[in-house]
Parts: C-alpha cells; structure tokens; sequence
C-alpha cells in the first residue's frame, strides 16, 4: 500500500507499506498518484485542492491536525474516510493552554513591554499585590472555565487545579468529566458570570461559529481573561476587539484567528492586553508514527479507523 | 490584644483581637502606641524604624514577606519575636517560575516581538516543528533541574511532572524529596550536563553568592534554559550575559537582579534571549490571616510562635 508522507515532520513508520516522502507545496508527482493513504501536515489549501483531484486510488486521508476542516474542505471524495490528528495534539495544546493562562495572569506580556523600555515596572508591583486586586494575578482561589470539554481539557484541568484554580467545564452535555463539573451549554451563563479566566478548546463546526461573540464576553465576570486555544473560527474578533477596549476583558490570548497567518494589517496586532501566537500550541504531534500505523493497519483488516470524521 | 495591621493588604482576623488598621509610610498614631503586636507588609525602613521606638509593648513583629532582613535591621528591641511570612509565598513563587518556565520554552517573549512588528513568526512555526528541535519546544520529556529543594520546590516539581517532565534536585544533601530524585551540589555537574531547564530557588547566603557563574553555565547541557526565582545575588550576571549571548543558554527568565529596581543602563535589559520580571514571583502573601490569627492565639497561649526568626 502506497503511504504518501508529508516532508514537513519525521516520521518512521513500521511493516511494509510503501511510505513516499512528498513535498507539500507541490502536486503530487504522476509516478505516486496510485497512492492509497495520503498523510498531511502543514499542507497549502492548493496543494490538498490539487490531490484531491489527482488520486483517484485514495482510500485514506490521514491528517495530523487535530482538526481535519482543511482537509473536509479540499473536495476530496466524499466516500474517502478522512481522519484527524486530533489526540496527537492533547500534551501540547494542553502545555500552550496552561502558558498562555500564566501568561494572561502574571502578564508576562505587559512586562516585557516593560523590559524593552528598560523600566522597572513599579505600576505593575503596586497593582499586583494591592488588596484589591486580591486574586487577580494567581490561579490561586481563581475560577477558570473551560469550553469544550474533551482529552485537551482533561489534561489541562488537574494541572489547573494544582495551582489552585477551581475548574469548571462547559460542553455540549453536562456531567462530571475527569473530577471536573460540566455544565451545558445551555447553562454557560450562570458559570461565565463567576468565572476569572475562560479557556475555549472547542473546533471549528458551523454550530460553534462566532459562538465568542459580544453575548458571550458580556457574560463573563467583569475584567475576566480569555484564552483561545481551539479554533479562530469560533470567535467574533470586533467584539474581543471591543471587550479588550472596553476593560470587560483585562487580558486575553489567543493561538488562533480567524484568518491564518494573521494578515499585517489586522487590528488584532496592536489591541490592547491581547497576546497572539501564531497557531504553535500544537505545532508538534505527538505519536504520529503510531497513528498512521495503526490505521494504515486497520484499514487493510476492514476494521473502524482511529479518529475518523468522514464520511 | 491590640494588634496593628498594614493597609497594603486585606487581612480578615479570627477571635476577639482588637485588629486597627495602620498607613505603612506615616508614623503610628499616638492612640495605637499601645499595641502588641504589629503585622508589616510592604512597610519602608523609615516607617519600621520610627515604629521600632515607639511601640513600647509590643510583644510580636509579624511580616508577611518571605524574609525578615528589612524588619531585623529596624531597631526593634532584640527580646520581641519576630516572624516571617515565609511559608505565604510557595504557592505564588512556584506559580510565577512555572510561568516563567513555560514562557521560556515556549518562547512568548520572542513572539510578543513579532506581534508587535505585525508578523506571523514563519521561522518561529518552522524551527518548532522541524525533525531535528524535537523536545526544544515543550516540557514532555525534557529534564529539570530544580536548584534548592525546599518547601517552593515541592510545589513545583508536581506540576513539571504532569506535563512530562523529568524533574530532578540539586541541594545542600542528597536524598528523595516529594518523590523527587535530589543530589548533592557536589555532584550537580553529572545532573547539569543532561539538564534542559535549570531553575534556581536557592537563597541569598554567603556561601551562595555567584554561584551560578561560569563554571555552572559552563557544566550546562548546551543549549539549556535557565530560571531565577530565587536572589540575584547568586547569579554572576557577566556570565549570563556572555552564556545568552553565545547560545551556550538557548534562553532565560530571571525575575531577581543583583540590584533591585534593575537599573535603566543595566545590560540585562537588552539581553537576547533573556526575560526579565520585576521580583513580582511572590508579591502576594496567601493565607496571611491564617499565619497572624495561628501566632496571635500562640503568643497569648504562651506556646512557640510559627516562623520565628528571632529572638
């Protein structure tokens, strides 16, 4: 079986499959479009449009992305299971998460605009240890909220809870997951108005579109931080915009947006207490080698795939 | 008992303790010249030392920093006990070094500078996931050594290890601390030479005066992370410099200088690599009530007072 890997990550896969190293910029060559499993990582919208024309043999689609909608979107056979990367990315998204949280709350940010002016910042000392702002700069006897309550969160949230943060889930069902109480969403307000930092993990679904909207960030507790980690889609960025302005958000930070790369001109830039980072919290699967093993194995048994999202 | 608290923080006394709060920069009033015991935070020498004449009754100096130096050197009569607020900061220093740890690893300092160019770091995206940085970027699998095995360390390790570090002590004796692996400092070189981050909690002491200079750097796998939450008189801070900029330190996080506030024609500031907090790890004592109300009830009871550090 021919197993086209991308040349964006090592992988070393095991039995006898026929593994072919392909450039993700560009078609793939006449002499491997008999493939039958195309791996991706890192491709271009173009290269996927282009070889979902060009493999008429495929029979698997094996993203590492812990979201497949790229790959959904690039006109492939809708008869081609198509699986994602999606626990691949669980330590490391959950690793990101965690310093994007400590970042918001220790404003790390703040300071290193600080550092760059070569200024001790006494305003920030007097801030942080005012007693007023008792709770405000620690996860320590804060709330944080977690939106989208899968096998990211489940990491995340002991680590949370560790430096004393009390956890609460929000997901699509309520019910106590991995110690945590979930409540659904359909109840998100009565939580969101208590909560210090809120952290989604949720993808990108049509349901889930702009779901962070000016509803949303009214909700929250006043001066709350706001971390995203799971996907730009799901934010309505005039309103963070205006949330951040405002103060009704004191800090945020977010991983994704909702146009990747983030365009130079784009006001999120240069919003005030906003933190970006360049879609990295999962920029490394973990387990790779033995994902694609493990359906490449599968799928010639006739056995259900790992992670499948189509058809 | 009268007892007199700072108006720098929100403290909320137990029991029938006649608690009157005081402004930590004037001199305490003539009515409250009666008092037994006085509880300092964030107080200045001046006001110390002008409190240290006029309190004749005083029979407890509580301060709620981690170390007593400013409240012993004020003059007060040697035969009152004083207490530090030692034990109130390992949840907030643990917090801060994981924060500053993360921050390291996963480089934000070096992404706040291309948000603020408007950029979308390529480079940063490609080096992360490249084959050969495998482990760079994340704590799952890298190994930790935590210098000074104390009370903050304890806390510290536990949340290292959920996010798969391999997290060892170096300390004064060898042994197995929190489930921790600790070595003897005569034995740190074997340990630095396989360390990825070097985090240091250790004390201002004679004997730890430039501890970590060239020859500690030196023993340091190449390439390391180093992080200083502990005194900035034991770093050699020529030698951090030339180690940044030599890559022999991929990068470090220090939040203690030798001379605090850093100067503004300091070189730190401008170092590569290098991020730099304004001694704000532990710059909220947690559970200070609990500490005053536990050593006003011991000192009434006659029994050993908690965190005494003199007489």
């Amino acid at each position: 079986m021919k197993i086209l890997i991308p040349d964006t990550i090592a992988l070393h896969l095991q039995g006898d499959a026929d593994a072919v190293v392909y450039d993700v910029t560009a078609e793939i060559p006449p002499e491997h479009r008999d493939a039958e499993v195309l791996v991706t990582w890192h491709n271009s919208r173009e290269q996927l449009e282009s070889a979902a024309r060009s493999l008429p043999g495929l029979r698997l689609v094996q993203s590492l992305a812990s979201g497949a909608d790229v790959v959904l979107a690039a006109g492939f056979d809708q008869t081609v299971p198509v699986c994602s990367g999606r626990s691949l990315h669980d330590g490391p998204v959950a690793e990101h998460a965690l310093a994007l949280i400590l970042s918001g709350i220790r404003r790390l940010d703040r300071l290193h605009d600080a550092q760059q002016q070569n200024r001790w910042d006494e305003d920030f000392i007097a801030a942080q240890s005012a007693p007023e702002t008792q709770g405000l700069y620690t996860l320590a006897g804060s709330r944080v909220a977690i939106w989208g309550f899968g096998s990211i969160a489940s990491r995340l949230a002991p680590m949370l809870q560790l430096l004393g943060a009390d956890v609460r889930g929000i997901a699509r069902s309520a019910g106590s997951r991995s110690g945590v109480e979930v409540v659904a969403e359909a109840d998100a307000a009565g939580v969101l108005a208590e909560t210090d930092v809120l952290v989604s993990l949720i993808p990108a679904t049509p349901a889930t579109a702009d779901l962070f909207d000016r509803t949303v960030f009214g909700m929250l507790k006043p001066g709350a931080v706001f971390v995203n980690v799971g996907r730009g889609a799901t934010v309505d960025e005039d309103a963070l915009l205006d949330a951040l302005a405002s103060g009704g958000l004191r800090a945020a930070a977010i991983d994704v947006m909702k146009k990747e790369p983030l365009g130079a001109d784009s006001p999120l830039w240069a919003a005030p207490n906003l933190v970006i980072t360049p879609h990295v919290a999962g920029n490394r699967p973990v387990g790779g080698s033995e994902l694609i093993d493990a359906n490449v194995a599968r799928l010639a048994a006739g056995e259900e795939l790992v992670n499948q999202v189509r058809p």
